[in-house]
């Protein structure tokens, strides 16, 4: 047999750490919290289907045709509308690009900014793909504590200063994965003022942002943004169709032309079948009913969530109570490797993510994420069960 | 405005010279052969839309989730057996990578393969999207001289040896693009041999095979390939939909492990719609009839093409006659700048791609690309017509 000769670029074997967390996770005896898919039975299947149907009738030969690397004009006039009215973004077309799923913004972004050596601040944790995709760059990281409300501004303001060699600061304001945490508004500004003052941009990720189930919506960091120096993603993953893989990009017009060459290169543009529909979906639908649908129910399970941590977890564990999004995070004092823990675990039948793979650089021991969007209500309550008796056995070895 | 610090990667401004033909050849009133695309009359419209109707009904919320990187099960058997009944390639599930479009397969295996001053062999002229890829990646290139029969196998060794630092051999074996060329049978069984002989690898590229319109059909590179050094990929653009984004890789378990190791960090996986759609249309339809009805149309516009030429052109023109695909080539003897030949012939309101950036290194004056694919039978007429004038007055200059 042939031994392959692979690029630098090739990560090692035995680097997926999270594949096979989630692979391991993946036996139906397990009550695994490890996943973060959202609740698919409330996916739009009847009133897709009746968008895609308009879409053969009225544009199939286009649809099926050759499309432009930008994107379909009407997703991207409906990407436009909605961040001017959920986030009070302004744009024109030229600053939106649609891209398959927001994985590809993330790479676009790396692959446009990141040079080798180049730093890149994160919130510490932080999504974990990020830091794989930056990572491919030959990124450099530098962590910035965060607490209850974010990211801490003083300590990304030290941070930028001990690293001049900064490119880009990574930040998911909104219910953040893996901690559910959310950014003040009075951080978002400084943030954006940070970001010009240092000359250095700000990837703002917005994947769970709509999914709020309490509390008041917070403005995204790109309606401070003065100077063009917030790049703006989000998707239609967690609202309407992961499947489709449709992610777009709100920023300065030069960002989007550069990214459009590149992405040109990657996969020449992004399913038009599926951005048809999209936009059909949009013109057809109250898109916002349908969200707050979601909301609703992914807030009863974080409750039921918190209930089951309450009276199953030993004392003295802590968690996040998220207003919206899909994880919350758990920290066992007492407990230092939760890989190990993760193992123990799978022996009770239940799984989640260690919380390692989301730490760029120094790990914050004991720590793990859960996931509660894609979880019956049936299985919280077991699931919680097996797990507090796994951790009330580990906290006492 | 903040001017933007991007990576060196990102290409210089002005540097996207087919970009910036295929926007001047856009007006409506040139007639242009400068473009790539399938006829959009023969696209399945209804078919399609009872597949995804059919989607819908049986695989709704799976289409919608998230999905697996490797890609949806059913398509993978659909390509599995596809490829063992048109190319005799034998291969198991493990051997089959789904990728958004076919640009994907170049990227992917650009990034895995390709490190910074390794050498790419590519044919000469070759598919420009390729080089471009590969050059992001750091390739240097070689070409080898081909004729009437593909690729000369004395000149691929002799580009064997003295490029050591050889990586990759690309190749376009049926109705190339641009040149429209098909390599023979014993070439192939010669370019599997020295791959495994100088222990390089082979991306045979293969969009066009299907669209035979004369002549026998000759076997897959990989169909020789002994030693797992050949990379075989191909796409549904040209005989379905390319707007869906559909392409794939058959190549070594390896391989492909490593592909969507990387593939998972450019777009997780590619929209499962398309995929149960085009799995689901190969279920219910007679792909091959739909696809002799595009070789058939390819064919008589193939045909017009040459009387229009013959008729029109001034003599000593020498043009390729493809046995299939959509593009022939054309040189002018006596003019040596087409990309000034083009500007001549926007003024006759006709258009074509200059053989320039089809060439990786020395370029070869006064050749030019035609499409005929998506050229109605009174454009062929007329657009000729324009052309030959625009030539004799060049040629006479």
């Amino acid at each position: 047999m042939t031994q392959f000769k692979f690029s630098e670029r090739v990560p090692a074997d035995g680097t997926d750490a999270v594949g096979a967390i989630l692979q391991a996770a993946a036996d139906p005896k397990i009550i695994s919290f490890a996943g973060g898919l959202p609740a698919p039975e409330l996916f739009p299947v009847k009133e897709m289907k009746a968008a895609v149907d308009k879409v053969f009738e009225e544009h199939g030969q286009e649809a099926m045709q050759y499309g432009a690397a930008k994107g379909v004009t009407a997703l991207r006039e409906v990407i436009q509308q909605h961040v001017k009215e959920k986030e009070n973004v302004d744009s024109e077309l030229d600053n939106v690009l649609v891209t398959t799923g927001s994985e590809q913004v993330l790479d676009l972004v790396g692959k446009a900014f990141v040079d080798p050596g180049d730093t890149v601040l994160v919130e510490q944790p932080t999504y974990l793909c990020a830091l794989d995709v930056f990572r491919s760059y030959g990124a450099n990281f530098a962590s910035v504590e965060m607490d209850e409300d974010g990211m801490k501004m003083d300590a990304l303001e030290e941070a930028l200063k001990a690293n001049p060699n900064t490119k880009l600061i990574y930040t998911v304001p909104n219910f953040q994965n893996p901690t559910g945490r959310t950014m003040t508004e009075e951080r978002r500004k400084q943030l954006a003022e940070l970001a010009e003052k240092y000359d250095v941009y700000i990837l703002e990720d917005n994947p769970y942002g709509e999914i709020r189930f309490v509390g008041e919506h917070v403005p995204a960091v790109k309606a401070f943004d003065k100077s063009g120096h917030v790049l703006y993603m989000s998707t239609f993953s967690k609202t309407l169709a992961p499947g489709f893989r449709l992610g777009w990009l709100v920023a300065d017009e030069d960002v989007v032309n550069k990214l459009t060459v590149l992405k040109q290169s990657a996969d020449l543009h992004t399913d038009n079948l599926a951005q048809f529909a999209v936009a059909q979906f949009f013109a057809d639908n109250d898109v916002d009913a349908h969200v707050k649908e979601i909301s609703n129910l992914y807030g009863k399970r974080k409750d039921l969530m918190l209930e089951g941590i309450k009276k199953y977890f030993p004392e003295g564990v802590k968690y996040t109570d998220p207003e919206g999004g899909m994880f919350l995070w758990v920290e066992v004092p007492g407990v230092d490797d939760t890989v190990e823990l993760f193992k123990e675990c799978l022996e009770h039948n239940v799984a989640f993510v260690p919380g390692d793979p989301f730490f760029a650089s120094e790990v914050q021991p004991g720590a793990f994420r859960l996931n509660y969007s894609n979880m019956k209500e049936d299985q919280i309550e077991v699931g919680l069960k097996r797990l507090g008796a796994a951790l009330t056995a580990a906290v006492n070895k």
